[in-house]
């Protein structure tokens, strides 16, 4: 099992509508989540930056994205969250959430 | 169980310093923290910001904060390891750990 983290801004503006997407996540967008291998994913916010973190219990990480990504209706709902989002300054060109690297870990 | 998400700023010049101490954190610190009921306690790094996840286990979290604030242990290595941080904007006077608020969570 493997964990990440990744970080991402929200947009002022766009807060309170990522707040009332996330109190109701559509049903398909939690089965691709489990069908890409994702378990016990959180995502945290303060002060306009949100934080993920999630564990991936399947073998092939790239894949398993992609296959989210080509998810009708996971690419709905991204459609109605990217706006509310924006990258980090590093973060790679055209992503959204930027990944963290893991310094610590117990059980 | 309950799941807490932080956050915290590295001073630049003390990141290989927090990273070092990291690599081999002291059996009596990590007693402490199973101790007071933390689990899955993991920590990323990204562009000087620190973000921590942890599960937390028992039924009185404050209490089992201020046992490890207790621990001769504990507080030797935070001797070490609070010079290498500073808060975030925002966080509470004296605090350095700022929480974040929990705005999604799937299993």
């Amino acid at each position: 099992m493997q964990r990440f983290g990744s970080v991402v801004r929200l947009r002022p503006e766009m807060e309170q509508e990522y707040l009332r997407l996330h109190r109701a996540v559509w049903p398909d967008v939690l089965r691709q989540i489990q069908a890409s291998g994702i378990r016990n994913y959180t995502i945290f916010l303060r002060d306009g930056v949100l934080f993920s973190y999630y564990e991936y219990a399947g073998d092939d990480h790239e894949a398993d994205l992609a296959a989210m990504a080509a998810d009708p209706a996971t690419r709905d709902w991204w459609r109605l969250t990217d706006p509310c989002q924006q990258p980090v300054e590093g973060a790679a060109p055209g992503q959204l959430w930027a990944p963290m690297a893991e310094v610590f870990h117990t059980d």
